[in-house]
């Protein structure tokens, strides 16, 4: 049997990540892994997920079919962190979604038609683009600084065909660079997006994890100030609890305009139904008991890691190798010298040092980017982290 | 803003379902419902629950990323399960989902570019519609008993300028009507399948609910006997915990050729990361615990239920309706006389006797059925499911 012929034309647009198949073969022992990025489980409220597993289950309502919409008494709860982070709504305006990574394949579904035009930056989250990929849209690069000019990008979207859909931004301690927009960009951003009256998608996967300096408001929050309703808003927020309490259970959440989370619950409807039932319980019980120790225990935890990595880099990289000073969230950017290739540079690094981290090009849409990588500081104890950079720099040294 | 115009155009294949429009008005004490179809929430195995949660949380694994393909454990489990269903394959042939519902997004999203043709039954499973529509297919009605040819599909999905990507089926105790296809009608189907050289997506979601008779060969394993070789099979077999296990942590399965499950892979990667970890983990403990027992005892308490609303119906129906009788699952078809409109009977089967059903009519993707309804035994206590029938029976006599 073809399988090929079956296969709708969208299939061409989704390959498999190569830095998964790369993480694949990084799990050996004493290698020091600047690859992941994933939360550490040492942090995970694992206590407060017994107790609330042990409390949720005296009932059936949790292996229950739910509503598509998410549990009401979380969406409460998340209403009243929604109000806290400067953007008052109603529980209708919220939808949670298996993950913000859901959530952007929900987004996708929702607005890209086939060669429909995507503004994403470059670097950017590849997830963000694996989700979209099925939609089978076309990329503009979005330059968040500086002074791009929007006629330039509905003139491509219009000669492509189409218009463009929605602008994409990780505006926190971004994955992969770690950067984070300031106020000004933010409402920048938000004329660009009012000129092409397009939307925008506020990618806050990593938002709580701040380690220094004041929170900078959310671009929703600062269209809220704009407009006045929710429901005349461009912006859709993605919220998870990835990062901060587990995202093995894998609940995050939406917040937009309601006709736009109308259709995103027939899209829950139709893909899923719902997202599990008991999750959503746990995850409702354990921010019952208090969430904000939990997060000054992660931002403290994760500050330090953070603090140790950057300063091993001033303490050890060799000159013409930079890198970005992170606010807070798991990744610091290296810019190389423009000469060194950072997939031929892992590969000298595992053989060399057994030091791993992700080469950069990866996340740039448009392929440049070579001589970039991404290095993670979440999952490693501080020792680890001091002699993993320490022993990069001997191979940059090298080089 | 204008939201409408940035909308993908898949949205005005996506509408809200009248059916869970209605299921929300049903919500009074003293109506006797059979609307629904859900499992009874008192057959949950809540307790085997309770003690796989406070076992597994003893680490944090549940509560961490995993892979896309799902829990190597419950995919071991699941070869077995499906070894003894007469389809030996590999765990590289059996992908994860969050309930069979996303498995049937996920073939549509594998196979469906807008305007490619669905074969599906009429009446049919709701959702599956609706987790095609999202794709924009054409639908030609499949006629799986009888003699319709293949050639007529072929014709009209290339007068459409596209072709016949799959057909769609739920064999046995289908949802909405409860019938079984016979090994004849299966083997059929899969001579007009490998004439149109599409896929057939069985849907085994009640499968395992059978209260006499039997057990049908599953498509996939006659299939399997054909080919000799899963990885060349055209069938893709979608399972299921919901009905068996508890709907709430949306665990279900995908068997097929490997390279099907390879590009599902990416599309779970994709579209959610992964199923969640805590979710399958508890499946995989409660199935460890011992299924067989479990299902006896499903089975004992749901076949109660058919048989008395069996029995009621010939105690008390008038003449001129007719049903199906299901050797399983969780429903019974009425056809009534041609002249009544199923959804006015519902009207007034609410407001004179307090009985609810769901009219047949919205099974149907040509519009047709008008005269039919679906009762599910299922959540009823015998006596409740007795009372109902009289009462419709009633409101009935009285048209």
């Amino acid at each position: 049997m073809e399988f090929e012929r079956l296969l709708a034309s969208r299939h061409h647009f989704m390959k498999a990540s190569e830095i998964r198949e790369l993480l694949k073969l990084l799990d050996q022992p004493e290698v020091i892994s600047f690859a992941g990025g994933i939360p550490d489980p040492e942090f995970f409220p694992r206590e407060a997920f017994q107790r609330a597993s042990a409390e949720v289950l005296t009932q059936a309502e949790p292996l229950q079919y739910s509503i598509s919409e998410g549990d009401l008494g979380l969406r409460q709860q998340l209403k009243a962190h929604m109000a806290d982070l400067g953007v008052p709504c109603g529980v209708e305006n919220i939808l949670i979604t298996s993950g913000s990574q859901q959530a952007l394949d929900y987004i996708g579904k929702l607005f890209l038609s086939p060669g429909d035009t995507a503004l994403v930056e470059s670097p950017t989250y590849l997830g963000a683009l694996a989700a979209f990929n099925a939609y089978e849209p076309r990329y503009d690069r979005l330059q968040v600084q500086g002074n791009q000019s929007p006629e330039v990008s509905t003139a491509a979207a219009q000669a492509a065909g189409s218009c463009v859909k929605f602008a994409y931004v990780v505006p926190d301690f971004s994955n992969p660079t770690g950067e984070t927009l300031g106020c000004g960009a933010r409402e920048a951003l938000l004329d660009r997006a009012t000129t092409l009256d397009c939307a925008v998608i506020e990618d806050a996967a990593y938002q709580a994890l701040r380690y220094e300096g004041e929170a900078i408001p959310s671009i929703l929050s600062l269209e809220l100030k704009r407009t006045g309703d929710i429901n005349r808003c461009r912006t859709l927020y993605c919220g998870s609890f990835s990062k901060t309490l587990a995202p093995g259970l894998r609940v995050g959440w939406i917040v937009a305009a309601k006709p736009l989370i109308d259709q995103m619950v027939l899209i829950k409807q139709a893909s899923d139904l719902h997202s599990p039932t008991l999750n959503q319980m746990l995850v409702s019980h354990v921010l019952s008991e208090g969430f904000p120790a939990h997060l000054e225990y992660l931002r403290k935890s994760y500050r330090e890691r953070r603090d140790v990595m950057l300063n091993a880099l001033t303490s050890y990289m060799p000159d013409g190798v930079h890198w970005s000073q992170p606010e807070g969230g798991m990744f610091v950017w290296l810019t190389l010298p423009p000469h060194i290739d950072g997939a031929a540079l892992l590969k000298r690094a595992l053989e060399q040092e057994k030091i791993a981290f992700v080469p950069g090009q990866a996340f740039h849409a448009d392929g440049s980017g070579a001589n970039t990588a991404r290095l993670s500081f979440s999952c490693g104890k501080p020792d680890s982290i001091r002699e993993g950079v320490q022993r990069l720099a001997r191979v940059l040294t090298a080089v």
